[in-house]
């Protein structure tokens, strides 16, 4: 087709979809399509492009995809819609009326096809929304949202420069800034972007591990001394799960235990350390964290600096959740000491609200990942190539092909620059603060930390009517317990809104609050805590 | 905002853009957007939703996008625009007019982001060209493109059934039609999709190993036997990149010798096994390729079961590029044998066309991979809640969050049914006959095998004018190594096509075609024909 022939469509076609369609919610109407002309249900995937002459059925149907998303969008951010409305698993595998899961053995038409993307869409959980605060990654930025659309569109895979020319060079530029945010120096920094924290943790692992021992690499653990890797006992589980998968065993991770505001005590980690070695192990790797998961500690890094220093291991930071708070003025000091790290796992998909998923793994050490990781292989890695082949980056990781997640961050901090990536972190933190100091004065909330927090997370009870004004004791907290279940259950029936719980240690079960949601204000704080009593008077 | 108020909006945005501006080719109009009347110059990141009157702007940018899309995915299946337009690394570095990756303090305007939107296409390749014969994945699926953007617009994860409930049950569903097109019974099978071929391959190992020995978990690898592993000297190193992940270490990988095909001799498989034993190791797992990366070659899958079993070895089938075969009544038996594995990985990702990326590991025994990766974290794992928890798959990875790589496959099946996966794959069969045909008989071109391609792989050698009278030789050999490189990197430059090559044991430098695109037709295998010829005949 030339570029002459591209006028050369049905000027039909160019009054419908009007552009005013785009504006009105069709959800409700099962056969819209019929009132502005087009009609999908004897049009199939077969009849779009590369099919001859489908490039206009493939324009309108798109268009048709590119209103139910719109619709979606306005939606998330309505305040007056539903977080979720909720389906249980049976009745997803049963088939709810016009929306069945099973795979049929012929085609369906693109009808149908519209109608399960508005579905799919209806049934899920609004992430977006601001009120849903049940993961440290919330909040759908618009920027972001257009990255990985176009992402998506370039469908293509980092292993290489030839295939992917611009992405591969934005990852290095991205990693590039990260480490200046870190304030190492550039010729000693390296990184890669991978599909989550957990990965980016065990990749810190196996980095510390070929340091040490490099011919871990051909002849595998068994030939070297026990491996100890040392971490907060409030750290997150993929610290256990990478010594699981490389071999290591999670026997050899040691929990360090922590002090009343959930940080690792420095005291604790020397004397375990000392152990080890007493023992006669090879004390390897401290993980240290920024920002743990539930109650949001950052763990004092100088001091566990100046120990993995005396002592010869691996410094890793954690700061997958308080990453973002490097990139604020007020807040960064949260974190000194990570400059001192051999790695840092840090997530722009947390607080940063990058679309999922964007997480780094950066470490101290130029042409180390390399070298850990590389197989050479011939059909991809050839020398002989046009261009600068050390842009080739695939074997860097322990995967072939890799997701490209570094446009829609690369966009994003365009579109935002540092200073816009810094407001919306603070504003998060100050959200936090506001939530804090409400409660504080409240009889029928109790927090699990009195002292204001550090990063986003704030841990509370919801005390009903009926257990305030009873004395401690475990009958109490095994009544206290069932609150926040109970009130989950209501909250995701009504689909009110989304916040987390869990128990930790000997604290029962108690709601998890975060902020990661820039569209998050303080009246859906003010509506949190009116919610929570409205779900959980009674009970 | 109410739904009364979602029609409240400009009534002059409401003519612009017009529908049939999607229909002009914009990329080389920079200032375009004056002329629609959109002007993007002073509207910044801030001013789009969530922002207070936010909506208008955001939908008109979301247009803006959109466009862009669309003239992207036009020129992707026109025959008449370029795979690519290639520039070097230092290039993108130092920046090019009005597209710099440097990124700032302060923020952009959003016509910048777009104008950034718009190079970001036009630098890279367009891996759904007809002629883009690169890589194994290759195409762009209008459905599964579809699908990837209202995946990134729903933006969640997938470890709970709580914040990703349709596309948790979407993966049940897919694992189980998957199982069964494997001829596995649906209550001994389990699977989970990753993020590619060579993770999945890892949780193959990963399972095979805490198969034998459960306390591999918490002990280490370094307190049981050592264990070894086999796969084909052309197998994909992936296998190999796993064994260094997991402690096994690369020593512990035994090649095993191939024929002329490129297949496992079983013999030498049993000889290699009998000889670890007899050294007192524990031959633990076996790869067996259904589809090699190279030479698309599919190993003896029954014979290998037939030893898999005799010695009580893990038998795991690498079928990420093979697998799609299986849709395939023709085809299928090319996998016999399949259905007795232990593992196998399928990559939809590869010939079935589902954009990347989209890679599943199936494991034909019920909970082990639970089992094998769990950790009970309890801030997401929590067993009080509302709805059946086993629907929580999150514990099955060695990840956290997981990207939802299913739906997109997912509308794809819905859309073509398991009928039109079928004729895609035989279609792209038959494209591979028919190049296999053609270079058969000509002069200038050498197969690197005379007989019929089993996959779409088809290797073979250009030799120039110069090299044709030349006999074989050192001398010969040298020179014509040198031809593929030199053709390779001329088709950059001129952008007119894209197939890789390498060397591949004796072998000197080859092309490896594959197809793997739908929109590629039998004219672009005689484009490609012409084209090597026209770019290597002077050489």
């Amino acid at each position: 087709m030339s570029r002459d022939g591209q006028n050369d469509v049905n000027p039909d076609f160019l009054k419908t979809p009007p552009a005013s369609s785009l504006w009105q919610d069709k959800d409700n109407q099962e056969s819209h399509t019929e009132q502005d002309g087009a009609d999908f249900s004897s049009i199939f995937a077969k009849d779009l492009l590369p099919a001859n002459n489908g490039e206009e059925q493939t324009m309108r149907f798109l268009m048709e995809v590119f209103e139910i998303l719109l619709n979606y969008i306005r939606k998330t951010f309505d305040r007056t819609s539903k977080v979720l409305d909720f389906h249980h698993p049976h009745q997803f595998l049963k088939g709810m009326e016009g929306f069945t899961l099973e795979l049929p053995d012929q085609p369906e038409s693109l009808e149908q096809i519209l109608v399960d993307c508005r579905d799919t869409l209806k049934y899920g959980v609004k992430t977006g929304h601001p009120r849903f605060f049940n993961q440290l990654s919330s909040g759908l930025d618009v920027i972001g949202l257009v990255g990985e659309w176009l992402t998506s569109t370039a469908n293509t895979n980092m292993f290489t420069f030839e295939i992917a020319p611009v992405f591969t060079i934005m990852e290095e530029v991205l990693l590039k800034k990260m480490s200046t945010v870190l304030r190492w120096s550039q010729d000693e920094s390296d990184g890669i972007f991978l599909a989550g924290g957990a990965m980016s943790n065990l990749y810190s692992i196996l980095a510390a591990r070929y340091k040490r021992f490099p011919e871990v690499k051909t002849q595998g653990v068994a030939s070297f001394p026990r491996m100890v890797l040392f971490t907060s006992e409030l750290g997150h589980y993929s610290i256990m799960k990478g010594a699981m998968v490389l071999g290591l065993g999670t026997d050899n991770v040691i929990p360090v235990k922590c002090n009343s505001r959930g940080k690792i005590i420095s005291a604790e980690l020397e004397a375990s350390i000392i152990e080890a070695k007493q023992k006669g192990f090879v004390p390897l790797y401290v993980n240290a964290t920024a920002g743990t998961t539930v109650y949001g500690a950052f763990d004092p890094l100088n001091d566990i600096a100046d120990i993995c220093e005396k002592h010869n291991l691996w410094m890793h930071v954690d700061a997958a959740w308080g990453g973002g708070l490097l990139m604020s003025q007020k807040h960064r000091y949260k974190l000194t000491g990570i400059e001192r790290a051999n790695s840092v796992t840090w997530n722009p998909h947390k607080i940063m609200g990058v679309p999922l998923q964007c997480s780094a793994i950066l470490i101290h050490e130029k042409g180390l990942l390399q070298n850990c990781n590389k197989m050479g292989a011939q059909y991809l890695f050839q020398k002989d190539k046009l261009y600068d082949v050390s842009y080739d980056t695939g074997d860097k990781t322990i995967l072939c092909g890799r997701h490209v997640d570094v446009f829609k961050f690369w966009l994003m901090w365009k579109a935002k620059g540092t200073s816009g990536f810094e407001k919306q972190i603070n504003k998060c933190l100050e959200l936090a603060e506001y939530l804090h100091s409400k409660l504080k004065r409240r009889n029928d909330f109790k927090l699990v930390f009195d002292d204001k927090p550090e990063h986003t997370n704030v841990c509370f009870w919801y005390i009903p009517p009926s257990l305030q004004e009873m004395p401690e004791s475990a009958e109490r907290d095994s009544q206290l317990h069932q609150v926040a279940p109970k009130i989950k259950a209501r909250m995701m029936e009504e689909g009110s809104l989304m916040v987390g719980y869990q128990p930790q240690g000997h604290n029962v079960n108690f709601f998890r609050m975060v902020f990661s949601n820039p569209a998050t204000n303080k009246s859906d704080v003010d509506f949190l805590i009116e919610e929570l009593v409205r779900l959980g008077k009674d009970l």
